[in-house]
């Protein structure tokens, strides 16, 4: 996506060779025509999958999954990340380590919205080490729902999350590829 | 605003006095045509005010806040929940307690994305105590911005959120006002 593309090039900050800061469009200040924009590709990509919901975590991935609900007409579900885990029956849970923020959180989704028969379409800021995804798609399994697609709106091809959920058997669709970065400099991959 | 009372009245669930769960359609499963029908009933209410950035709070408020910001064509602007302090400088914070979870958090935001000259519309999905809305203006204030304006998607009209609010100077607009509430009931105001 093109746009996107020059966007982060313009305005994302790499770091260092694993962080990129994009926090003046993407997650924290938030361009929601830009957002618009990335909800219609992910919506044209993934369109004739026939997906029921939009599933993304909180917070990050609530503007681009939301304009890609929206896009689709389906509802969107937002997963939670507690601290603890919940030992009431009435959600699924699975851990999950960040290895950019180097915390672990119990990814959390109530059994009320994720259930048998739903096709799911998976929406997340960033793919490095998949880890995030993968425990998206543990919950998905677990609740009798399809993964139908993973849609990134910006992927770190240097790290191995696409290998680990592409040898899982899901299709991976990334807006922004980058193929390296390190402080003040960001390469995408053609 | 109809439509949201009638789901509101429809599948929103009162837990006792205190607490309306809405996970269907705001914060967990959220109804994004809902949310674009919320943004421009913002949208209108707050246009003529010249209001240059919308601010919210993760996560339940960065739908109904994305689609004013998507409606007004601002940037949106969120605040983070932060369980600790952050020493460095480069961020304003404030506490805020949440009597509804029983929760205290440290409420930040970027200097980057707040700062003076600007003309900031708050909007959040619950008001009660007003603690979180307070909170915002405090940093708005300490920004040297201006709080144009307040949008609330629910307001518990028995706590007293809206007369702090209007008592420090400020303009509530609630686009559904639950007077009050029990067990499986719910009254709004007319």
């Amino acid at each position: 996506m093109k746009l996107l593309t020059e966007r982060i090039a313009r305005d994302g900050q790499a770091l260092d060779r694993d962080i990129l800061l994009v926090d003046s469009f993407l997650n924290h200040q938030v361009d929601m025509q830009l957002m618009r924009q990335i909800g219609d590709a992910f919506a044209a990509h993934f369109r004739a999958l026939g997906v029921t919901r939009v599933l993304t975590i909180e917070s990050s991935g609530i503007a681009p999954a939301g304009m890609t609900a929206l896009a689709l007409d389906v509802p969107l579900v937002v997963m939670k990340k507690r601290t603890s885990r919940i030992t009431a029956g009435t959600v699924y849970q699975t851990n999950v380590r960040s290895f950019t923020k180097n915390t672990e959180y119990a990814l959390t989704v109530s059994q009320k919205f994720l259930f048998p028969g739903e096709r799911v379409l998976f929406i997340d800021d960033f793919l490095a080490m998949g880890e995030a995804a993968l425990g998206a798609a543990r919950l998905i399994e677990e609740a009798g729902s399809v993964l139908c697609g993973i849609g990134i709106v910006i992927e770190k091809t240097f790290q191995p999350g696409r290998k680990k959920l592409e040898d899982a058997g899901y299709d991976v669709f990334s807006l922004a590829r980058i193929r390296q970065m390190d402080t003040g400099r960001i390469e995408f991959l053609a």
